[in-house]
């Protein structure tokens, strides 16, 4: 193995995984299922979306079938959309028009969209096949880890999925400079969530080191995104179905998503709308004990990543709390938020008041 | 609790759960979801289908709601067509409407299809909410031990599901005595294989107590769902997902899929089909070593349930045997195949050659 490759193993017992991080990666593909054993009898599936299709699914399968893989290939539309029950049914019929058995491999190749819809098949088929992260976002940094896979239903994002563990992630960094820059500063926004619910001093570098993250230097990158995914393993390892702790992964997400869904996920990237979210969460901490510099130092930190910071004023405040109330972590009518207590510190609060929530975003549309 | 009736544990770790069997149970629904400690806060939803909402839903919604169970009912068309991704999207927007949360309950009241529907359904919502399985026929006595849930796929039987254990089995034996009596019969295939593959003495009491069984005796019958319960139970115990042991379970199955699929799944119940299969792998048992009375005793057993255990001429071998390979129970291209080797003895072979399997499917054609 190269040196310059970073391994992390996401602590889960039985379903325990590595995490590979570094450059040039996905051509050695191969390899990689070879060490972790999957087999070469029974056909693998990759599937990705058009857009990561024309730049990396052929080095992948090329590298695949040279180590002797039944290598098969399904893409699906770019974009959210994708994840739906319609869009799985066809993947489901490529795996059985594949030949795809009980001892096949499902490989993601892509973004969290795709990660999410082919986790879910590989999770479903044949009740539970291999499965396999190949991360080509900076964004998937995030949702690789943890097992959380789901499709949409019309009424609400991930309502229908699993928790399910992949064999291994890898990820390849280079696959990273063909994003669009807007795509890559939005996946910043769980970078910096993951050192303000956890790490001061990640937090702190990751304000230090933005410039260098958002060129993608190497170096830089393969800390960040090393540092990313273990707190996030920590994180999962101590709350693997989401029962407690992890739902400080929630940072800036009940927000966030209620803003994604009055904007009919269209205006913003999740990791934009999460980025206003994270705003409001460190608003909302005067209402409880907290640190005096929250607020500043958490949009000093997304700030530095180009990333909003308000809510532009045609959302409606009363729309937003409506789309709010119907997220699917409100648990039995509680509301719950994530506050920020202190830089790499937060607290899980039932007890926010939706009228403090409606000043907060009245304040969110208002120019500082 | 009524004397009367017996409790089995489904011994799996952390998901270990008990099965009650007994009369007039689905009144006392509501207590059993209060003993395991099922919240009133959340919303619970029952589904079902047409036939088992005319006669049992009812009385389950009203003893819920007595209780002061936030009761939901989704009703689905009766039928295996109701096993889809279509159906589980509506069962998911039911489950929505109802304003269903993480702490919610799926309850399945009826058969093996809306046991597979809602439990997939109970699996995959917000990745996996509360399930309990209320069982209303005989051949749910197999499908509620053992966690499998599934939709079918246009392609093929069962192959978007999942492993996941209820909380538990309310299953009330005054519920079949609505079952027309064309299903009682198809319901104790299962009931002769559980004998067949692990207990001669309960294989012997079942061809003695067929009489009693078809006529729905009650201490017959639950004496014999309860050994059908615990037999299925000990083999899901030693290997919940289906990676060696459990594969006995499917005796007479891999020639029963195949008629099944090949007869459009409409002129045989899944019972009736298994019947033959076993005849089939009774045959099959020649090959092998094997106890010379293998074929005349399970042919005597299943006739005494009155069950087919001859194949209509009309079927063709040929396609039979496609469709056999196919079956998704085929890893890497190997038939498997459970021999008998004596009365609740069964072998698991991948070395049946499929001359064998041709032979043999001529033979079940003919009049002997």
């Amino acid at each position: 193995m190269n040196p310059g490759i970073k391994e992390l193993k996401v602590k889960l017992g039985k379903r325990s995984y590595p995490i590979y991080i570094g450059e040039g990666l996905l051509s050695g593909t191969g390899a990689y299922l070879e060490r972790h054993e999957v087999p070469k009898r029974s056909p693998v599936l990759v599937v990705t979306d058009e857009h990561v299709a024309a730049l990396h699914l052929g080095i992948v399968m090329q590298d695949l079938e040279m180590k002797g893989y039944k290598a098969f290939s399904h893409v699906v539309p770019a974009g959210e959309s994708s994840k739906s029950l319609a869009m799985l049914e066809k993947v489901i019929t490529a795996a059985l028009e594949a030949g795809l058995d009980r001892a096949s491999t499902v490989l993601a190749l892509g973004g969290g969209v795709v990660g999410d819809l082919a986790g879910f098949a590989a999770a479903s088929f044949m009740r539970g096949i291999r499965f396999v992260q190949l991360p080509t976002t900076v964004l998937a940094h995030d949702s690789s880890v943890g097992g959380k896979v789901a499709v949409n239903h019309p009424l609400a994002k991930n309502m229908i999925g699993a928790f399910y563990q992949p064999e291994f992630v890898l990820y390849d960094v280079s696959a990273l400079k063909t994003l669009p820059i807007r795509e890559i500063r939005a996946g910043y926004a769980e970078l910096v969530k993951e050192g303000l619910i956890w790490d001061h001093n990640f937090a702190l570098w990751c304000g230090d080191h933005a410039d260098d993250l958002l060129s993608l230097n190497q170096e830089a990158l393969i800390y960040g995104l090393y540092q990313g995914c273990r707190i996030k393993s920590l994180v999962v390892s101590q709350d693997e179905t989401e029962l407690g702790l992890r739902a400080i992964l929630n940072l800036g997400h009940t927000i966030g998503h209620a803003i994604e869904a009055v904007s009919g996920y269209h205006e913003f990237l999740h990791g934009e709308a999460i980025s206003i979210g994270m705003i409001g969460s460190a608003k909302l901490a005067r209402y409880f004990d907290y640190q005096e510099n929250i607020y500043t130092e958490t949009k000093r930190l997304l700030k530095a990543f180009g990333l909003p910071v308000r809510l532009p004023e045609h959302y409606g405040t009363e729309a937003i709390l409506k789309a709010l109330m119907h997220d699917k972590k409100f648990t039995e009518g509680t509301m719950t938020f994530i506050i920020p207590k202190n830089l790499g510190e937060v607290e899980i609060r039932r007890d926010v008041q939706s009228a403090w929530v409606r000043e907060v975003i009245e304040e969110l549309k208002k120019k500082e």
